[in-house]
């Protein structure tokens, strides 16, 4: 069965009733606009991502179900990476006519599945034609109380650089697919299905822990350097500290590659920011009780804005910053 | 001077300096999410689009100016069926590396002009290449106080159907774009910049006018069933109330043409609304102080969510709806 049998208001139905109604949804699916009343005294946090198909993913290397969790992490992530609660989502997707409906309910399965673990509702959106390529658009909208959300801006010298989890899983797993290797399945889930670390970064702004956070996207360096940017202070990064797993480990043969990947790779969507020192033992707790590995792998200094990393010698040097950049990489 | 060249951090600064700073924004363009305050009381109001080259436009027939225009206001057009404030917008684009810079310059002005005709704030979003066609993805936030937001849902038997503007022109434009010719610059102005009816939209909610409204996008007949179907009524339109310019009377020569064109046309984003008949002097002396031409072309009855078409001879009949569905149109 293709999507054009079903047409576009079958599909609209067909999402609707799979989707379970959310708390404090006014006016849902079905309307020109969805109406939500948030929590009194919150205030709300909105993000929004675009996947397009072989620029964003492969369907040759990803499945539809992935597909869809994977779109609604990565933007989680990004609620996640201000302290706040993920609340509604909205889906734009564009697809061919001739798309299966399997297909499509897998990925919607996908979307809704993880939507649903972090109790975030699927309330509105856009479905339209494409004429080749899948199109996702997603919003979500979370909130936090006024004054908890966590920005990018308040690193200041002296504070702790912290990452949660490890680094480079989903660049090696990335990298792998690119050279026709498969990887192992605990590398490849946390490339296509990425976990996104809510219930750490609301716990770290309702706890005041972290100055400044952000979530690790674009790679350790180019997401650093956001928050050093924003806040106007240097870092310095031990190398030594930087957190890898044992698969990475045995997967890479080479420093230089455990760099470009942990350093570049990107896609990690673990949560990466400063903290006060005096905070440390709470840091500590948290990780504790969340059972999630936190890691101290750097600390902040008086600076332009500048990142350096300190090598297994104890030499310090000053690194280039180079994230993913959509319009250069060609 | 092309994408490339500047980057993708270099387009979100280049737009971060264009787009001035937004009435309660907390973190604007630059964290990884927006963080908004909305006034007290009110509820949220979320409308998301895509627009998708050769579906819902091509280059030929538009310029980047109109193209951002037309982005912004078909999204404005659903925050005002629900009589209420459009507030924030999410710009998501995606476009060749090898776009010329002078016309995604154009675009944003497009943009940004016409939401800053209505206090929108451009406060987030997304930017990626894309390998082919250019994605727009718009997503826009409004409010309206609790309880004041209008569905498709309230419209009861004895209701009048209203209709603001003139229907047609837009789908008339298209038509003749679509045969070779050129519209006058009226039409094409209803196609490639239409107006959202925001200042109506908010009056009715505000003074508790409409018991049921939507957007005219799909066409009259499609607009018109969702309400219906939503409120469980039938609606009766009497065929010679149907508003109609004098340039689409002009440029079209047969009835069935004008019938095809204002009930299936679409794009229109005139608004559609119910009202009791107690309240039609106030109706009318809202469109008297907005100067906004407000049309009864019909009536609701009890009935299972059936439209009839009354026609010149007065005889009416049952009207088959067809909006445009975009997976069934190839």
């Amino acid at each position: 069965l293709k999507l054009k049998g079903l047409g576009e208001f079958g599909l609209i139905d067909l999402i609707r009733q799979k989707s379970p109604q959310g708390q404090g949804v006014q006016r849902g699916i079905g309307d020109d606009a969805t109406e939500i009343r948030l929590p009194a005294g919150h205030h709300l946090l909105t993000s929004t991502d675009l996947l397009i198909e072989n620029v964003h993913f492969r369907r040759d290397w990803t499945d539809w179900n992935s597909l869809g969790h994977k779109a609604v992490a990565v933007n989680l992530s990004d609620i996640a990476a201000m302290g706040a609660t993920p609340r509604y989502l909205y889906l734009g997707l564009a697809c061919p006519g001739d798309t299966d409906l399997a297909d499509i309910d897998q990925f919607l399965n996908g979307v809704l599945d993880e939507a649903s673990r972090y109790d975030v509702a699927l309330v509105g959106g856009d479905t339209c034609h494409s004429p080749g390529p899948w199109l996702i658009a997603v919003t979500i909208e979370g909130s936090a109380p006024a004054c908890q959300a966590i920005g990018r801006d308040g690193a200041r010298a002296g504070d702790l650089i912290m990452v949660s989890g490890t680094l480079g899983d989903s660049a090696l797993a990335l990298q792998m697919l690119r050279d026709g290797r498969i990887p192992d399945a605990e590398l490849m889930a946390r490339h296509h299905r990425p976990t996104a670390r809510v219930e750490l970064g609301r716990q770290l702004a309702e706890r005041r822990l972290a100055t400044a956070m952000i979530d690790i996207s674009d790679g350790l360096a180019g997401d650093l350097d956001h928050i050093l940017q924003a806040s106007g202070v240097d870092g310095v990064v031990d190398e030594l500290l930087i957190p890898v797993s044992a698969v990475f480990e045995n997967g890479t043969d080479s420093r230089p590659v455990r760099q470009e990947l942990t350093l570049y790779g990107g896609e990690d969507y673990e949560l990466l920011f400063t903290v006060s020192r005096e905070k440390l033992a709470e840091i500590e707790a948290l990780g504790a009780e969340l059972q999630t590995t936190i890691t101290r792998i750097g600390s902040v200094r008086e600076g332009p804005g500048r990142i350096w990393l300190r090598d297994s010698t104890g030499a310090t040097h000053s690194l280039s910053v180079r994230g993913y950049d959509h319009f250069c990489r060609t």
